[in-house]
């Protein structure tokens, strides 16, 4: 059912050179620096549930599209917060109803990586529909049970180098540790993501921050102790193959607070009587601490900001975070980052990756930016983004300012484990008509170009991410 | 004149899935539900006027790009405002004005609009010109006169299945009376445009309130009657075929005051004692009441926000309003809706769509709301971006996270009748190359695509719209 | 080298149209009428330095992605300021540098204009690349010690018919005045610029009104005699060929003061006493006194906003200006203009030339403006977005709503003189490129695509800057 040239642009002449260049990178190593899948299926390496538990209840991509048609959360058997014990939907009809709404899907990358997954992973060979809605259920459920379908056999299967997941701080890595102590070569390394004690306004921010002070042993009330349970969390972070953190802030804004100023703002955060736009300055703080630890500990750092969280207030209210309900907004970054860039812009051992939602950024202020300061890349197309029109658009507004060597190779983002090579693939095939399209204008001659798509898919991630 | 292949891909391939995509939609019939003809054309069934009156003295976009190379309106027989007595022009000399100057409109919707309209409409066999621009002005005068020119039979030969006008709500809808007691069958219907009341910048926002008392009986002057006779004035319109409501408003705001915030703020704005920052409040609140009268009377709201209306000063002390000067701006939506969207976000029977002059907002904003609430659908690419590469941008930008199915057909929105079958065959052909893509791609089997095409031409329009 | 099809487009048809067009416009005259080339060149006739002084060190495109890969600035050779006596480098090892590195500029023009330079000018057979590098070097700098590359014939060679300059009102343009004496027929003509003297934040503003009061003979403490001394030094440029002037303001934005106010914000700014708000309200205020100005002496006017210079701090203080640190930031354009349009924005004699580094501002503001006033015309792809991507971008995101014959032809602003004939080629290539496509959906006949090229290349910028 998957056409061979799919993704590739329908010029011949393109699509010839397309071809060649896919031909090179199409079976290269996954790697995989920046996800959200979870640890615990590598860790015990038990089958994964029925179709429905793996491949729509978790995935805001598919829930949010049912939900704008009308189909509510509890038609899809997600559970409002509370009320999980009480809800029970039969999966079965559950997928019968995303079934039957197949179509909605159509144009996105939802459902070529679904496609992907249903003829790659479970060679289903028809289309999806209300009809055949029974049979593909049975097949993956069957399927899900045998032993190539385990997740480590997966992992394998799919050719995946390193995976990377993203845990909280407070997070005792203990899959990881399984992951680490088991015989299993699969390369599985955490992410530092430390929103949850750095962002005022995360929910139980205060609780988190007791938290941190058990798990480490300092006094969290203090400012300087505050940091070195920070600190101390990134070196065991480190120690469980962590090689970047991330951070997922409403702005892209930093700050450059002298130590008496930052001390005071913490005592206010601390106390938890804070103004919006204090924890605002806080936030933005934070990024530069965060960006002065990476300097000593050579943590990668990831900023993902833009996304107006929960932005459906009584979604949020009955059904919790991650409802499909994330907004981007207009996201700033050349005032923004200037704090952060004037204290360590020029650093030869600090690397710093950038990515938006707010695709304005792109030819005015991103490609700008990396094509200038020594610690700035650019990160993929990311979220709603990660498509193939985003992906042509990333390069097209950003390779000639900022080159491909100021930009990091793909990141999956994913929770849906399946998904990843799906994703991958669509990654290679795009950036392969990418470069096939500057062959074909004779702006890059053929070997170049082969160079190029290789370092694209394998080579500048592993540098990007210290791999 | 016209190619048979006009604006499909140039790609061997993709215009031949273009040309069988098209081929199933070009006869569909038109359904145009939001637009600005005037009703009194189908009313009364006169000839339309001579060619100057008929295609340019009316037409913004023409005369805009006239004057932006210093011809002046009155030079185009256009009369400065309480001239227009003294105001005459020989349409013959305007027209030939026109012409000289027709090389001016290449690369612009309106060459390709009026391409269409002389040589399908009227048949004319050459390009317009300095030299043919008296026997095309012969021709069409002539033509105009004819029995097969009058405002009926040109609908029927456009094969419009249904029409929208709007007017405001002091309209009395006599056009549309006599429309409907007619023995005639076309379909016009109305739609309820509430702004002159609803706005208190608007031009003679007092006067408008006290015609509101009078029409309706209840007095303005209260905050509680003021809604009341909004409401009796919805009910008049609904009435009379209308099944939207539109708002051109400054932004995209909205907001949730309380009756007595509300209540005060209305006894400012009726006294004329009102801030800008008031007046914007004043127009927030009141697109959340229309959304709470949608509830209630099924009417569709749609927003076409972020227009900077007259902004060249002289030009609208001396000529009024709709002269070629609205400039857009940058528009918000993301916090501009909250407010709205935290009251009715999720209510399974109101349908709000949105348009923007900002493309910025595609792919940042209003897909991934679109995406997400049940209310909310995504407008066709409007006003100036309503041409191929505009309609391309939109795609591009918005169907990989909104999905065509929250999308709504196509809109001329437009003053100039004879250029409906023009803009809706640009708009057919437009999507079936932008599936024809899809499709060449192998991103979409071409059976889907077909299916796709017809709703984006036919179906889709008629759901939205309730029709 | 050099693929006689580069830059046109891959579809078989379409590139059969681009080249009929491109054969058509490519060996028409460069007219450069906006750029920072060094009038000396031309007035000296001497030969041009060593390779890497003329075309590496000078060159902010080149050295900004060196740097962004982590080379210093100090390696390729770029002195700190008041060092520059103390540094001393090796020519030939920093064109090793640049030559090793040379992959980084894949997929951007400098690549392009580089490649065209060492094929076309050099004749280069080979690749540069660090194996190269050595035979690069010595046969250009054998060449550029004979008569055929001083600059008076590669000004002829290129077939320049015109080359505007830009310089300081402070400038004695005794270069112009050398060139305009000698009995050599090349026209290069300056362009007013008067930022260090209207920008009261510009390094030295203080300074540069004295120098201004001494040579104009004006009390430059008299905001009425500063106005007259700008007024004199117009005049002066004027009678050197001046055309135009040019603006390179943090914003678009204007303002419209009385005599009495713009009075006592000039007593302000000039005892130093000012507000950042202040320093940009009298920005404002000037660009409105410059099209009153322009309106008197008839040059056209530039503004080139939105760049936020030196953001690199530290690379500032170190090395200065010019170093690649600039950034574009968000930019405003129709509340920003209205000041000015509201008092000249209908004017037949004043040309105002528009131009961006925030490319949305493109479809929403720029086309939309330049479509509709009189004074307004829209400048080429600016900067980082005079590239082909950014080529095509603001054709499809401008032409529809304003026309070509609202654009200016092409600008190189250049300070690279040698890349000159590279850049009009692009430009000519990417725009036949575009209108072909235009031509291949039966847009626009190939006898209007011809016409158009024709004035792209070459008629409406001659008619834009009055040459």
């Amino acid at each position: 059912m998957l056409h061979p040239d799919r993704l590739l642009p329908s010029d011949p002449t393109t699509r010839d050179i397309a071809r060649n260049l896919y031909a090179q990178v199409k079976n290269l190593p996954i790697i995989s620096p920046h996800g959200h899948t979870d640890p615990a299926w590598f860790a015990d390496n038990q089958p994964f549930g029925n179709p429905t538990d793996l491949l729509i209840t978790p995935d805001h991509y598919i829930f949010r599209m049912l939900f704008s048609q009308g189909i509510s959360l509890q038609q899809l058997g997600i559970p409002p917060v509370g009320r999980e014990a009480q809800t029970h939907t039969d999966p079965k009809q559950v997928w019968q109803i995303f079934a039957s709404h197949y179509h909605l899907f159509r144009g996105t990358p939802s459902q070529l990586w679904l496609d992907h997954v249903f003829a790659e992973i479970f060679e289903l060979p028809e289309q999806l529909n209300a009809d055949t809605a029974n049979a593909y259920y049975d097949r993956i459920d069957a399927l899900l049970q045998t032993q190539d379908f385990l997740p480590r056999r997966l992992f394998e299967r799919f050719n995946i180098e390193l995976l990377a997941t993203t845990e909280s701080p407070l997070d005792d890595l203990k899959h990881h540790n399984v992951i680490l102590e088991s015989d299993w070569t699969g390369r599985v390394i955490t992410t530092f993501r430390p929103d949850p004690v750095l962002d005022p306004e995360f929910e139980g921010f205060k609780a988190n921050l007791s938290t941190l002070a058990s798990i480490t042993g300092k006094d969290t009330s203090s400012y300087s102790q505050y940091l070195e349970a920070l600190s101390v969390r990134r070196a065991f972070f480190k120690a469980h193959g962590a090689t970047a953190s991330d951070h997922g802030h409403p702005t892209a804004g930093t700050a450059n607070l002298s130590r008496s100023e930052s001390e005071a703002l913490f005592e206010k955060i601390f106390r938890s009587e804070f103004s919006a736009a204090e924890a605002e300055l806080f936030r933005r703080q934070m990024l530069t601490e965060m960006a002065a630890m990476s300097l000593e500990d050579g943590l990668v750092m990831q900023i993902h900001p833009g996304s107006y969280r929960n932005h459906n207030s009584h979604l949020f209210e009955t059904f919790g975070r991650d409802k499909g309900a994330d907004i981007p907004v207009q996201t700033e970054y050349v005032k923004a980052l200037k704090p952060l860039l004037d204290r360590f812009g020029n650093e030869p051992d600090l690397s710093v990756i950038l990515f938006t939602l707010d695709e304005t950024a792109y030819s005015r202020e991103l490609a700008p930016l990396a094509g200038h300061y020594p610690i700035l890349k650019l990160g993929p197309a990311w979220w709603f983004h990660d498509s193939p029109e985003g992906m042509r658009r990333i390069r097209q507004q950003t390779i000639e300012t900022a080159g491909f060597y100021n930009t990091v190779g793909f990141n999956d983002d994913t929770r849906a484990f399946l998904s990843i090579p799906a994703r991958h693939d669509m990654s290679r095939r795009i950036d392969c008509g990418f470069l096939a399209g500057l062959v074909a204008e004779h702006r890059m001659d053929e070997q170049e170009a082969c160079e190029v798509a290789e370092q694209l898919a394998y080579g500048l991630v592993k540098r990007a991410y210290n791999l």
